[in-house]
């Protein structure tokens, strides 16, 4: 990379992460039809996307299947039935699926990769849960897959608990830790400062460091890059920013901004403009005003999503009072 | 400001310029009801606001006033209906106008300083413009305002005639010169090289460095925030990002970031809720796909909002093929 104008050249190493189906599925208890689902495998592969993260391996008991989706468990049949006879090699995309500590019956529902579509699990956790991560992590190792660790809500967990998590994480087989904007409240600098704490607690593992932003003050894209420029190999991103809430990186926007010659914004645009853009009008996302509140405030968005789905969406001052007086 | 964690203290001479009439009247004609102007200059002084630009002082002439509203003149008289008996001192809030090179009749048009309710003329000029500008610059400065040098469409022309503009703008009386990001497309790493570029050649003029970013890429805000940490103290915004195409850098956003408690964000959430969403319901603008295309490619948004106008505002796909064939 160039150090003169290094945006107009690139990383062969950065690999690229669409996790629409997972993080989206949040919004709509992964209710996604099997068409929208293959659509965006198909883009994803188009647009020369490293790995899709195809949904969660939860719980069914926690989960059930008569209200959440095939996406929330990923079973392999659910897979296959939509990637057809996916091979990571030739398509040149990795299936990824996403565990939560505390939230997956890991020990029976993880089948050997071999048996799998799947290449990737990724731990998901919060800092008190990462005895179990490691747990999780190891098991999926053993089993064959690549695994990384994804620490959620660092925003709000203090320096002695993320150095406590990154010592417990760097002994671990997982290839990559991933920084985990969970409420959207994180700065450029701030960014930088983790950036730094992670590649220091992780040098010598041989592991990559990720970056997963939400977009509550706009600034998921903006974070993304000053974590690129920093060092991190392995990046999120959702297309339109599908997420909960406030939603996340565009997938879009960040192809618009990678310069490897693989990667192809055009069938992204297209699957925006054929599924993701009439699905926006049925369902809501994006960085309004409640979110900026709460992301500013370093709050979950738990409360703005409420406000939004509530009698007075659009009573922003209201909830802004409500919000400055609760803290 | 401490080195430690920035982002909870503050640079007490960084000044926020509030720009939503004139930018957002790029829209409309600068046909806004008195209501809504005399809102927004309310809402901006309880904000805290250091300065409101109201509208522009360009030629009647070239915009008569039988299509254009009074904004894009900013006649002494209609100002002073909107905002009564302002004070600068008392209301803690400068007013400015943007006058255009060009498209502005300024030997004539303006007043001197003592005889208008404006404290500020901004210049805006192109490139080729800077002589016209440096002329206008001296002229507003000797009928007493303050004056900026806004130097436009920065992404567009190369580092010698940036280097040109720096050197005759230099000797000139003008407080700020403003780094303007017209077609929204500045990464991180652009806005720092501009940053150092402006601050070098200005060094020793006693003049304050000012940013003024659009969002056609979601990185108003982010470029925003970086020309801060760098060491503008002068800055641009508007309300919910009203401005033509993607629109700008939300003022709500940057309250919200600014840790001087002389600024209060709940003035502009509430006439965001009041007026402003209102008005979004009529008028579109904001970071849509079109946008982040022509902003990727360093382009005017020109074609994305006569595209957003046509019959197919939604065919994102034959935009892109179109813009890339145009290249």
């Amino acid at each position: 990379m160039s150090d003169k104008a290094p945006w107009i050249t690139y990383r062969p190493e950065l690999k690229v992460l669409d996790c629409t189906i997972r993080d989206g599925g949040l919004v709509n208890a992964h209710q996604f039809s099997d068409e929208l689902v293959s659509a965006v495998y198909g883009a994803c592969v188009e647009a020369g996307i490293d790995y899709m993260e195809i949904g969660y391996k939860n719980s069914k008991r926690i989960f059930p299947k008569d209200k959440f989706g095939p996406w929330r468990h990923c079973d392999e049949e659910d897979i296959r039935r939509v990637v057809g006879d996916h091979d990571s090699e030739t398509a040149g995309l990795k299936l990824a699926a996403m565990a939560d500590a505390g939230k997956s019956d890991w020990r029976t529902d993880l089948v050997p990769a071999s048996e799998s579509p799947l290449d990737m699990i990724r731990v998901a956790f919060y800092a008190h849960q990462v005895s179990e991560a490691v747990d999780m992590i190891a098991h999926a190792s053993e089993l064959g897959y690549e695994t990384s660790a994804n620490l959620m809500a660092v925003s709000n967990i203090n320096d002695g608990e993320i150095d406590t998590v990154l010592e417990a994480i760097a002994p671990t087989p997982a290839g990559t830790m991933v920084i985990v904007d969970s409420f959207g409240h994180l700065y450029r600098e701030q960014i930088d400062l983790l950036y730094n704490k992670y590649a220091k607690a992780l040098e010598g593992t041989g592991k990559e460091i990720g970056i997963h932003a939400h977009n509550n003050q706009q600034l998921a894209f903006a974070n993304t890059i000053e974590a690129i420029i920093y060092g991190c190999n392995r990046v999120d991103a959702t297309i339109f920013g599908f997420g909960r809430g406030a939603g996340n990186c565009h997938t879009e926007l960040l192809l618009g901004f990678l310069r490897n010659p693989k990667f192809d914004v055009r069938p992204i645009i297209k699957v925006i403009q054929e599924l993701i853009l009439p699905l926006r009008r049925e369902i809501e996302w994006g960085p309004l005003v409640p979110y900026n509140i709460t992301g500013q405030m370093n709050q979950h968005p738990r409360a703005a999503i409420e406000w939004r789905e509530g009698d007075t969406p659009d009573d922003f001052v209201s909830f802004y009072d409500k919000v400055v007086a609760d803290i």
